[in-house]
């Protein structure tokens, strides 16, 4: 720790919704305070930070007053714009650093990193219009998805395509963005490895979870994944070499297909993930503390669980439940203090806990 | 959860150090907002509040800004003054209630009140002169301990009377405060139980801790504790009974001798307490949600713990280990943000994760 943040320290965090309220906490932990920049009002982050900033990411004075004030800047997702990160580069190191972001922001790009790093992915092409899409179809061939090449995320901004006659409604659903098509994979179960790596190169893992997804939305997170020790083994050493790749400083998600023919890499998060909020209460240090050791320069935590956890997401009317998951028996609940409840939003989790 | 306060509320905490900044952590998991009242600058716990009210416990218009703004008021110490909550009651429920605060305030209240519960604890005598000093040392004996009835923590405002010749000068130390003198016990270890009672009437215990001290500051809690099955029973009940007879709405910390004679009420602490600090690596709902379910009126955690924890306080100088014990497997770091470390200072505690 000789090159860590000293204690008392503010951790800038761009964004004010779940994953920024976690990682406060997780920094107050450490004695870190936290610093919030988000343009909506009333952002669930601010209610456990120290400062919060309400502006927008074109508000240049407002940007650079947050980043005179802070030591370290993070933030809670990807879709950062370019001119902001310009600016409060120069005010305070940005961990995760900007070629993690630059590769995470734009399918295309991120597939095409991964390939090069000869990992296994769905097959992909570039869309720019209807005869590549037409052309990639060919080669792709169906059931596929369309989807924009940036600012995706809970299934937003994509197309199915289950019949080449689906493509011109998929393009057009793009509304003119520039697109990817992706080829479906036939795996038996998703999982993720949440990694994280320090400034001077130490890298540690998470249990991987499996998780469940419907309508584009996690719903469920389980650890132990079924995985055999190898795979669990290729899971982990796969998301070292992305992080190395990237000489990535902070948390990292990795989604993977599992199927007969091995790993095959389905995104990456340059962040903390919902994936990964199992380790509130399974592991000694979470996936928020680790990304806020990573940042600052402390030393990792080993990653081992000591409880199996079955994460389960409150998406929307699900909150109607809370009242009998808090008398459920070994459930931890975690709210997110979202003033709507409103359908398909992530309005909290719970964690499971199993007994063996 | 009928009577549950609405997710969203804000629950007023008086005292802005530790306890109140986990606590206010706590209450940000349930979706509530906190607003800490603390008269010392830079409180520990305004670094993950909603809002932070800098005053005095006699400033009147701040009480009643802080009252009006709040849904619930708790505290995380108990000799809050007392025109202070006169003025609050009529703002807000204040839970626990005046009663429990009014007990637990005053040594000799206290120990009269356990004592009329049936409950057993050191033989003590109220001591208004030198006159009442030496009758109480002729039938209590040395050594004992002379104590202030109010305002003591941490072993201050007390005197070791080892033998009669030292009675003068413990009565000095006293400064002409109202005192208490109280019979050394001769036991074999200390426990506390961290108990919860709902507005229901609901009672719910944690797992005894045993408790180490060293210069009147608790050091570790081990959990379990060495009892017996039925002196384990024995804690609890005790526990509910006291909780009941105060009719009592929050977290109650018990500290208890283990003798040969049984168990002995050594004090009790109206509000979530040290020794209860394990419960957050420990249980799926620790010390502080629990507090925070009992006054808001959610239903309480059962209590089960899923890990065996050391907690370990760090206090002063304890701090120079941080770089260590980050980086020891297993071991959860819990700092307060505390800008001055000074000796005898709590700092933060870990708590030491142990494997079956």
């Amino acid at each position: 720790m000789t090159h860590a943040l000293p204690i008392g320290s503010t951790i800038g965090i761009i964004g004010g919704g779940q994953l920024g309220r976690m990682l406060s906490v997780a920094a107050s932990r450490l004695g870190f305070r936290s610093h919030i920049y988000e343009p909506g009002a009333n952002p669930p982050a601010g209610h456990v930070a120290d400062q919060v900033t309400t502006a927008t990411y074109e508000d240049e004075s407002a940007l650079r007053a947050f980043g005179k004030s802070v030591d370290v800047i993070t933030y809670e997702f990807e879709n950062i714009p370019t001119a902001a990160l310009d600016l409060l580069q120069d005010l305070a190191p940005i961990h995760p650093g900007r070629e993690a972001l630059r590769i995470s922001q734009d399918r295309l790009t991120e597939k095409s990193f991964l390939q090069e790093l000869g990992l296994q992915t769905a097959p992909f092409a570039d869309i720019t219009d209807a005869a590549s899409l037409y052309a990639a179809l060919q080669r792709i061939g169906t059931p596929s998805i369309l989807k924009t090449r940036r600012f995706g995320y809970d299934g937003k901004g994509q197309a199915r395509i289950m019949s080449p006659d689906d493509a011109a409604q998929a393009l057009a659903d793009m509304q003119g963005a520039p697109a990817i098509l992706e080829g479906f994979v036939d795996f038996s179960h998703e999982v993720s490895v949440i990694a994280a790596r320090s400034p001077d190169g130490a890298v540690a893992a998470f249990d991987p979870g499996e998780n469940v997804h419907s309508e584009g939305i996690l719903r469920t997170t389980t650890v132990p994944a079924r995985l055999t020790a190898g795979q669990r083994t290729d899971a982990v050493l796969l998301a070292a070499k992305i992080a190395n790749a990237l000489n990535y400083v902070g948390v990292l998600g990795v989604e993977l297909f599992v199927t007969d023919a091995g790993l095959i890499v389905n995104e990456i998060a340059p962040r903390v993930h919902n994936s990964g909020h199992w380790t509130q209460n399974g592991c000694a240090v979470d996936q928020f503390e680790q990304h806020i050791r990573a940042i600052t320069g402390w030393p990792l935590g080993d990653g081992r669980r000591y409880a199996d956890i079955v994460m389960e997401n409150l998406i929307g009317d699900d909150m109607d439940r809370v009242p009998d998951l808090a008398r459920t028996p070994d459930c931890a609940v975690h709210l997110y203090g979202k003033a709507e409840t409103e359908p398909g939003r992530k309005m909290g989790h719970v964690n499971h806990i199993k007994r063996s």
